[in-house]
């Protein structure tokens, strides 16, 4: 049955857990739902546990037993999310703002059984749609669901925009708003490039590329899971009033640039297979090896042939590469390769654009501008909407500023 | 499909908030457990909250909503017992024993849905049953339920218990034993009747009297439902190791004696309405008008009846004195009587016993004995297994010790 306020969009609105730490920052959640209200919204709000509390309980959980069982920590993890629905739900009624707090079970969020990381299998948004036709804004729990045995599940580290991103999907609303403590989505780290700009909107790939290369703004995950599901995002400041930056199917997307930002990643090193034989089957050996320690392998360059070997070189997150390196000194015994060679000092600058893909020269460009500032480049990786360049550690701002200017990037240039 | 262990006993454990407070409590719960899984049986856990997280969560909701409203306040009250029975199956694993948290919805505690204080309308322990027949132990949220539209309620004060009483009784439990911070219900308090004796057995009807007159053992709510489900309850301490008491039905008390024991409630108030008019429908106006502000009396008399007027005496508890008194006032100016007097300098010291209905001669020996001791009879009211006195304040503790020697109450009487 449809209630009043049927007809107007509905937009799902996210705030992570430094958002709903302490009465002042709901407080603050609240005014940001009332002026989407006021914009004539339907509103639905997701949230994540308050502040340090999922770290206190998982400390509490290790201290009992440290190898806790997945399933009882879901049940014991999931409090967070549940709390702060409630304060949030008071908050507004305190606002004079009729609410409606939900469990990951209560909105239909159904999962699988995998505790820890479990996946979004279905949402049945029957309550959620019931509170909202009723005038209230609905505030569901986000980072949790429930597996076809009611059990308890949690989706793993960035859930809560996951949960935001199925809600939105589930309710065709007209976008999905993320809050967080950064006022959008730049062309660059402005504490790398001063002159950065704030980009009004990118596509999803675009972002799946800036995300996944160091930009903290939301999860990998969540942004391929918006792009797969169609929903449109909105990465906003909880804390400064601004446009932030959308993140839209490339059919919304006004201009794509050629460029739209530079990326740079620090954490990563680079390990080299020196004259492995050149034989069918030796570089499935060496990274079925390097799998099985559960390492991914981002770029992967093979030098040519020279006397019957190669060397073989790839980059690894810097986490993982002590398993990376032993995985990768078993094969080259295995192989008779000559050894091997590592190298922590490097990191990976990439630009990024969905203009790429349809405009030649993007590398020539690239190639060009670290060339004439005396950046050598070690590895080069490439997608269809990204170059990416590994230099040494110590040049990589550097390496940033100069394709952040060469593509003009900044402020000036822009205006 | 009934499990390696289906033709064991069950026994339901119920651990209050100060027993699930920390890591090291915690194992001590762990403790308690694995000794009734030595004893041959099949364990459900009930626990509350930890320690003072109920508080606290309700001075967050406070602060942020002064009166928040009951739905929500059960969302977040609710997590307390969650994060218990998350972190008590934890510690049993680590323990090695298998075990299944459940919360009150997975358990099947249906309620209605007056929040707050909701009444269990059904219990289906599906999933207990089955988590037992996998030889673990089962883990239950006390104080919670879930209502017909499954939004989480809460039982209200003593609510733990409740629901240990509930599963007890859904699941032909042999027993439900209440783990408290005393080793048992004694025939006077300790701290004023030093040779007051532990109780090894009594009846649901003696510790109801007892309960409700100020032993702080257990709520009257949860024991009265104890008796009318048929449970059988044991007191103990969850600190040292010790037969506690058994709290039974009449039939497995093997001897009940005259008087089990003698208690003593210092916060309970004295109105008088003085020369009201004898008429038919007096009292009953002064007591709607009582009632009609949520007043509880307990004991009334009645004097005789003096040129067409009497005097009617009753007792309030004392934090509902000033609203009985406002209301007493109120109905003495439109009944036309004289006037009221109160005392809040007063106590009422009870002797309870269910041997005490068919032995005459009680009374009279608790009258001679206070007599005897100079102490003075204000007023007097008896039930069945009840006799109480109200005398001065000062006066009570030297009441209570007279009343326990007496009846031969004491350690070295029962040597």
């Amino acid at each position: 049955m449809a209630g009043p306020g049927s007809e107007q969009p509905i937009i799902v609105q996210k705030f992570g857990g430094t958002s709903v730490d302490g009465p002042q920052r709901i407080r603050n959640v609240v005014k940001h739902i009332l002026a989407a209200r006021q914009r004539g919204y339907r509103v639905v709000v997701v949230v994540s546990a308050p502040g340090d509390m999922t770290d206190d309980l998982l400390a509490q959980a290790r201290e009992l037993n440290p190898d806790p069982n997945r399933r009882e920590l879901d049940v014991l993890l999931s409090t967070g999310e549940q709390i702060s629905i409630a304060l949030v739900a008071m908050a507004l009624e305190a606002a004079g703002q009729p609410a409606l707090s939900l469990t990951g079970l209560q909105a239909g969020i159904y999962t699988d059984g995998v505790h820890g990381k479990a996946r979004i299998l279905r949402v049945d948004p029957e309550r959620v749609l019931e509170g909202l036709d009723e005038g209230r804004v609905v505030v569901v729990a986000g980072f949790q669901g429930v597996d076809p045995e009611q059990d308890i599940t949690t989706l793993g580290r960035g859930g809560s925009d996951l949960t935001a991103v199925a809600l939105a999907a589930a309710l065709n609303a007209e976008a999905c708003e993320i809050f967080t403590d950064v006022d959008g989505v730049y062309t660059a780290d402005p504490r790398i490039v001063p002159n950065a700009r704030r980009l009004d909107a990118i596509t999803h790939a675009e972002m799946l590329e800036l995300a996944s290369l160091g930009a903290q703004v939301m999860q990998a995950r969540s942004i391929e899971y918006a792009m797969r599901l169609g929903v449109d995002l909105r990465v906003r400041s909880s804390l400064v009033d601004g446009p932030g930056t959308w993140i839209r199917r490339d059919a919304y997307v006004d201009h794509i640039p050629v460029v739209t930002g530079v990326t740079c990643d620090r954490k990563t090193a680079k390990i080299t297979v020196i004259d492995m034989p050149d034989r069918p089957g030796a570089a499935w050996e060496l990274f079925s090896a390097v799998a099985d320690r559960q390492v991914n392998v981002d770029l992967i360059i093979q030098s040519a042939s020279r006397n019957g070997t190669v060397d073989l070189t790839f980059t690894v997150p810097e986490d993982e590469f002590a398993a990376a390196r032993e995985a990768a000194e078993a094969a080259a015994r295995s192989l008779g390769a000559s050894g091997i060679s590592t190298d922590t000092n490097i990191a990976k600058v990439s630009v990024v654009g969905a203009g790429m893909m349809n405009t030649p020269g993007v590398a020539a460009r690239i190639f060009g501008a670290l060339g004439q500032a005396g950046i050598n480049i070690d590895l080069i990786g490439c997608s269809e909407i990204k170059v990416s360049c590994v230099v040494a550690r110590e040049k990589a701002e550097a390496a940033v500023r100069v394709l952040h200017d060469a593509f003009n990037l900044g402020e000036e240039a822009a205006g």
